[in-house]
């Protein structure tokens, strides 16, 4: 808009396209919450004052908040492609999101992230990108690609707008060992943002890691953690996601002179969350319950989110900031009600893609899947039993003696004992490897999926073979997703045909199925829903035992193992 | 440095250049004080923690805070140059500083901007620059100089790491009337930082003038409008310099959820305050003596700066900031010791120009100073004369019957009126206009000088016309400063070879030469120091009559008037 146009509005010698009258603004800058109307045009805040405007929209002394800032979230959690979260996040009261697509990087590498840049292009919601720094996240493991300091300085040339720095750089080992490949991509990234994620890091070495680059960190648990980082200068993300909630346990690194360094993030959000419990809105909800500052609470999803990536125009009510906001009825439940987005109702918004992309395939397994893929190796004695605890990510290294059927190991219902196969799909390098796990809770049946931390290759969890593989080949046919499988019939499927990660299907449809799921895998006996836990037990930087396509890891050595005992 | 370097030095692996044991640690990122060791590679913090080191300094259990960052000053107002003043400040803790050359701007114009940048560049202190955007300041009074939106790019691309935007926007009627000049300013420096200055400017038509570019306001003189301007995005320079002192009117904006949005500024600082009570190690005294929490107040003078103009490595204590910063005894008093600047000690440093710049001479008048100069207009009646009151920068506009000398009006000791004469110095115009002034408390001689705001002419202010003239010739004799005069003798000199405006001397000197300067003007009677009062007798933009050398100036009417009432 032409800037002496905009002084004219401003002035109110030119009505301005939309005012909200009758707001009790929560102004993240002045720190206060203020009575006013506030005027908007081409887009963004005139101010406050009396404005004539074109349209005219009373707030009925409601709170008007700014549009929500998201600092770290891989979109995938949500299993919605960017369109699809982007629309179901804005009606959460999110304007802005900055994403770290380190999943489908892990599979589809370059053309993932381009992928995702693409499709969220020009939605309503910002979505801003900081590149995955892990890709691929251990040698532990087959991924669909590497992604290199080159991929990163061709990618911010092409976006520069967009992308906003180099992505929580998990290997913090790497760092502190001088890594030539992880170094060069810190030095690509030098005068951009570089999130951190050191969990536990502390003293000298912390220092170390921060010097190189990263200054940010959402993985605190504890609030000693928390303030020795924020010490030494990063921007300290406190997490509370579907899967890791760390807000209760860091309330205490808040003080009176420190929380403009801080954020709230999600880092994931899971569907059904997403749904019932909202993203940001939640944890507006959750600081207040939890005896935070309403205001304060809403400059950590929003100002200061804003600025410590340097997105000028975002995270606040005030002259010259994009236009985004939305009206609560009180500050403790924060039911977001009536969304402007650079002052659009939201009701009036496109949140289709407009860039034509298609969905990015991926199942490359190469050959029929047959029984033979899901066969243990051979050996006597005991075997190393993959331990699980509903909820938790740590496993248990596991010694105890296996069920025999024609002297091969097999999965055991009454000791809770399954199979667990996973499969490389990227590069049809014929991978496998099968290992056992206790703790599912399935007693018959098999599950599949290929959303599995970090290189998403096809995990297979079952109480015989025959269901594996059809579980396995109705993945494969569906071009990646999750199955349910007993006695040789689909229970339930959720197909996922981008990247093996996403759907193509809106929120309330994906819910949906992932509900259908849940219902799926009560038949097999199971009182939770397994993909989660299955999701994870690929991680080898999670202790203590895990299976990737090439192997079982023991976590602890950084290296494999063998599934007997010597 | 090499980054693999850095992390061995900062894991410890290697020995550190310093380490500075034994500090409580004011950590205006954490917002907490601490105890630790400190340690320091390179220039650079490594951070907190037991590092071995080739020096050990111990810092006996005292505060370290960080090397202080000031937003707002003209150096010129120090009579010093950069290296001189950098020097001074450095011993006060100052670190870095963006300054608004604006007085050299309107004497040399691009010459005066270039000579301050270029006498400034690798010294220990780092000196940053906003661009000039009034000069002129008015239309009223002949400057040395204009400055456009294409100097402003110019200079932008010659000084990227340096000039970091655009200096205060005082002309906020030009902002608000479109003016097309202003406009192209401050469209040139979008995306970057533009300074405001907008005095009691309210309501929507501080909303057009913060939407137009303006970032920041260091002109606020009550609460109320600071928190309206803080409300609405400005961040809040809270200035206490020599001259303006708004601190206790503007602390009752601070609360817990917005002091990051307010800095401590001098703006401008005499040179006597400098030396006896300090730079913005007063501004903390200042600060908490009136109540603030020190850890806040330190906020104030160093990271709050330092993000809001985007400066990465100043303004905290911290892994790979720029380790710069300094001990003091107590958190009232801050007598700062033990300066350290990129882990040098002080007394290591060197302030003397790399740049061999020639000092800028000016004082181009044209003709030969005689009595015809200062010949006022001829008429009959009342004449206007300028009020003035110890101390106010506001002037009363009088009209009072002249004393006449062979049908001339001449100045009157009896009550305390002296002739004033402004003599245009830069392009010998031969501009020059005579009006009188009451109150200046001269009881013989006379005075003159080439500071006054904003176009820094040559002002005289005297009892009898031979004075005067001896005055004015001792001035343009010694290239610019100021003189004392009586009876035919010069009884003190300052000469400021810099455009008029700086001395070429170090601190002491130039304090010791103000100080002889103030007893010369005592032996006219004088009680105070005038040459302050005279540099504002020229500046239209301060109510209520003024006299530039284009003529005396109604303020109101922002227009020329007659010295003759009619």
């Amino acid at each position: 808009m032409q800037l002496s146009k905009m002084i004219d509005q401003a002035r109110g010698l030119e009505k301005a396209d939309l005012v909200i009258r009758n707001c009790r603004v929560v102004n993240v800058l002045s720190g206060e919450i203020h009575e006013s109307d506030v005027g908007i045009a081409g887009g963004i805040f005139l101010g406050f004052g009396d404005y004539k405007a074109e349209r005219v929209f009373d707030a009925g002394g409601r709170f008007l908040l700014p549009g929500l800032v998201e600092g770290h979230i891989h979109i995938e959690s949500t299993l919605l492609t960017p369109p699809h979260f982007a629309q179901a996040v804005a009606a959460r009261g999110t304007a802005a999101v900055v994403c770290d697509p380190h999943e489908i990087a892990n599979v589809s590498g370059s053309a993932g992230v381009e992928y995702m840049l693409e499709v969220s292009r020009n939605l309503p919601v910002s979505i801003f990108f900081m590149f995955p720094s892990c890709v691929p996240a251990t040698a532990l493991e087959t991924s669909g690609a590497v992604l290199s300091a080159g991929d990163f300085e061709h990618f911010r040339r092409l976006y520069p707008e967009r992308i906003l720095g180099l992505a929580e750089m998990m290997n913090f080992p790497g760092v502190l060992a001088k890594d030539p490949e992880v170094l060069s991509k810190l030095e690509a990234a030098k005068g951009h943002r570089i999130d951190g994620h050191a969990p536990l890091l502390s003293g000298l070495d912390l220092n170390a890691y921060i010097l190189a680059g990263p200054r940010s960190d959402h993985e605190c648990s504890n609030t000693p953690e928390a303030m020795e980082k924020m010490r030494s200068g990063m921007h300290l993300m406190m997490r509370e996601g579907s899967l890791e909630r760390n807000m209760e346990d860091l309330l205490g690194m808040v003080n009176d002179f420190n929380s403009q360094n801080i954020s709230i993030v999600t880092d994931d959000r899971n569907v059904l969350d997403l749904r019932e419990n909202g993203h940001l809105d939640y944890g507006l909800r959750r600081a207040v319950a939890l005896g935070m500052d309403p205001v304060r609470a809403v400059q950590m999803v929003s100002i200061n989110t804003a600025r410590y990536f340097g997105l000028s125009g975002y995270g606040a009510i005030a002259p010259g900031f994009r236009a985004n906001c939305f009206l609560v009825d009180d500050l403790k439940e924060f039911a977001v009600e009536n969304v402007f987005i650079e002052g659009q109702f939201l009701e009036e918004l496109c949140f289709e893609s407009d860039a034509g992309f298609p969905p990015l395939s991926s199942m490359n397994i190469g050959s029929e899947i047959d029984e033979s893929m899901f066969r243990p190796e051979e050996g006597r004695g005991n075997i190393r039993v993959i331990g699980v605890s509903r909820g938790q990510l740590l496993t248990e290294n596991l010694e105890l003696e296996p069920l025999l059927e024609g002297g091969q190991p097999i999965a055991d219902p009454s000791r809770d004992i399954c199979k667990l196969t996973v499969i490389e799909r990227h590069t049809a390098t014929g991978n496998r490897a099968t290992g056992f796990v206790r703790g599912l809770g399935l007693s018959c049946g098999a599950i599949a999926g290929t959303v599995a931390h970090d290189s998403h290759n096809l995990v297979v969890a079952g109480m015989n073979d025959v269901d594996m593989v059809l579980a396995a080949r109705e993945v494969a046919r569906i071009g990646g997703g999750f199955t349910v499988v007993r006695s040789g019939e689909v229970l339930g499927t959720l197909s996922l045909p981008v990247a093996g990660l996403m759907s193509d299907k809106g929120l309330d449809e994906v819910a949906e199925a992932v509900r259908g799921l849940d219902r799926a895998t009560k038949q097999l006996g199971c009182s939770y829903n397994p993909f989660m836990q299955i999701s994870f037990l690929a991680l080898p930087v999670i202790p203590s035992l895990k299976l990737t396509d090439r192997g079982l890891v023991d976590v602890a050595a950084f290296d494999f193992t063998g599934l007997w005992v010597k």
